[in-house]
């Protein structure tokens, strides 16, 4: 049922704490989650595979890992290297060691065939304390099935709707301005102008009115990076339609990973910012606080609706115009499936 | 598994607020609930055919309701008049409006086929402002089967144990007088005489000894409509066994609805009072307060009951002569389920 | 599924109170238990067959229960002595009552045929309020299979990790010596000297090294009934390695019970103390709060490992040198239930 042979996001770096065991679980997989003594992170099976108990409840011990039921040990490449009580170590006795990338503040881990594990295919995030970007980050679990969450972020019309009273005031109405996609591996990117759109709060003294250039990038298994740049009216007519040349006005940033923990739980990350020159922080956090409301709004209605799903499994949905990015996202995942 | 052609309760008419939307379930079926500006109640099922958000966490437009998640619009009869960013609106695109009717108090929808809803099979029940009477209402949830309930009210002999510290005091024993029952459509009708019996409490001034005629029908899904009327000493001998003729000395009145929400869900409403002439407030909210006693009484030993069946589903219960209610009762449910 | 045909601990003594009726689980069957007026234990099935409403919700009327739904009342043996508003008791108005013998502190309950149950396979325990010894007594719940916390008791290799920090630090490392086992009926028997101890705590004034001989016995379903006994060093060397003759400098006893309650629940009752004369009150309370606070470190670990056992069922355990015990008495249990 899950697609293993993929890289999912499993905790930001800076959860990762030095001399801890951290426990995490990505599609239904326990991992332990710890630093060794340089620095570096490693994911490891979370299950001895003696009895079974978590090695997150166990001890580390320099760069390796005791379980503290019957103390069997293993090296942080998951071999074992002690049994009490006996000399010889079966080769079996190992638990496995997923491949693990740190891009940005990101921690992935690839969850299929190791020799499959291909760096390169990870997507470009932001280090969340880049100097030249102001982010601000957190993340929010849900009690949802991870597609209706990407859902959710492949068809941006829900905001003058669900975020109405949150971000829906700042924002055209996505509704009715659609954005043209076009197919990425494993992905689709969605671009488009919204034109003479006026500015609110503290980006009012930027114009009287802006054209503004959203773009973003959607990827399994639901990671979303956007940008959305305000130049003065008219760059889109000068432009032709397409993306803009020059430096914007104002630049906003969006970077989110939904990752399946089970299959009716995810974990959402989130960041938010701008330029390190368009805000200051007194600004960014109520950028943040906006922005972490209106998924909370996301959440209340998306794990309803999970639960409305559950109600009459199999029962159809009507499909209409807005549906174009979710219905391709999920042809795209239906074809990662059957690709094994 | 449910019978859907029938009337069920959904809620007390006061439960459903101007210009908000309530959110109930009947049956399984998750429904909406609102008032449209001139004060009329629709039931529209509470799930966008979209993609599957509840109304209920929606807007109220006027007399629709629009979906909050990508803003479908649905008028009060179900038809989608709004599809954001599209001009055709299938036909498909509807919820389905549930038939609504208000006697008494009560807000009653049919579940099932909406050509077969007949208004006149809804039994009749006071209005809770009805002058004539003094009425005190409430509801309560169970983690039981409506079934369970259902046996509960289809024998009254319950009421000396499960209730023998809060109601049975005040009552005769019921388990040894029996009530002769006719069958009446889809329900029961029970009476009886319980002859000489002492009055306690303010009753003592009626009379040192009194008659005292019971009469209820109980109707699918569990609606228990009951009169208690008391007479002189000897009344039930000069009426020959039948009903009473004249004005009672004292005229209590119990009418409780029983609806199921799931398979081990249940809402239980119910109404106690007398005349108005009878007793005044203070006396009703302490009758109020002793019937609410006793249904947590039966709550608490049908949800014990109800975890006792499923730990051995389909052990064979123990017949006895007091089931004859419970038993005939039972039989009509499953001939309205062949029935369909 | 479960061994029927066994005796299981429902209960310490002391938890029933006379004129209360005691609902308690073993092995899914609910039993309702009280006393007699003569003080006697009694168990029934918790379950009136009428209804099946539980008879721990009724009344002790003497040494009878009557249910307190519809009044059915049960003499002590099971038999229905009582239904209220017929003469007529059929011979299958009755519950189940449960052969049962008190053992030391021990309430037994045989869950399987009755003519089968022999008191004399009870193993002998002691009585907490034993003159000669000191002890202090508990029990806990566990969310996890009985025969996880089995696995536990048979393998004390754990105590060096699990317990490193309460128990560890005043054992000598259980993992490295083995002791011997020999097969009981439906048990094994482990035995062991631990040689050239150096003692801790209020046991240093018992000598610098001491020789300890710990023996236990464990049976069925989860019986733990364990002797350590401190001696001069040397004392083992002059026992040849058999069990020592003569009066121990210190006696520790442990008596534990392991109940199966339900497939993920299980009830761990356990005393812990010295004969009266090793120990005063304060100490043994001490000694109690160290033995509670590492069998929540057991509780911990086991049910974090049955989550990991339920993740991935049928997921093969690597097996080691530790796990004879566990294994051998795991083997018992499996010809325990092919015997029925």
């Amino acid at each position: 049922m899950w697609i293993r042979n993929a890289w999912y996001v499993a905790a930001w770096t800076h959860e990762i704490e030095p001399g801890r065991i951290h426990a995490r679980t990505v599609i239904d997989q326990p991992l332990a989650i710890y630093r060794t003594a340089d620095g570096a992170i490693v994911a490891l099976e979370d299950r001895c595979p003696h009895r079974f108990a978590p090695l997150s409840l166990g001890r580390l011990e320099g760069d390796a890992l005791r379980c503290m039921y019957h103390g069997l040990k293993f090296a942080p490449d998951g071999t074992c290297i002690e049994i009490p009580g006996q000399k010889l170590i079966p080769q079996s006795a190992c638990v496995r060691r997923y491949p693990l990338e740190i891009v940005g503040s990101w921690i992935w881990v690839w969850m299929g065939e190791a020799d499959k594990a291909d760096p390169k295919a990870i997507p470009p995030s932001l280090a969340l304390d880049d100097p030249a970007w102001r982010l601000q980050a957190s993340q929010l679990d849900y009690d949802a099935h991870y597609l209706l969450i990407d859902d959710n972020l492949l068809d941006l019309s829900h905001l003058s709707f669900t975020h109405e009273k949150t971000l829906g005031l700042d924002m055209p109405q996505w509704a009715d301005e659609r954005p043209r996609s076009q197919p990425l591996d494993r992905g689709l990117r969605f671009q488009r102008w919204l034109r003479n759109h006026p500015p609110r709060g503290f980006m009012k003294k930027l114009g009287e009115r802006l054209d503004v250039w959203n773009s973003y990038d959607f990827l399994f298994p639901g990671i979303f990076l956007q940008r959305t740049s305000f130049y003065p009216a008219g760059t889109a007519e000068r432009s032709g339609g397409k993306a803009p040349a020059g430096e914007p006005l104002f630049h906003r940033i969006d970077e989110q990973a939904v990752t399946p923990v089970g299959s009716r739980a995810s974990r959402y990350f989130y960041a938010v910012g701008t330029r390190a020159k368009d805000i200051d922080a007194d600004k960014l956090g109520r950028l943040f606080d906006v922005t972490t409301t209106a998924f909370y709004e996301d959440k209340r209605i998306i794990e309803a609706q999970q639960k409305l799903i559950d109600l009459e499994p199999g029962r159809a949905m009507l499909p209409t115009s807005l549906d174009a990015g979710p219905t391709q996202f999920r042809k795209l995942v239906e074809a990662m499936a059957v690709a094994g």
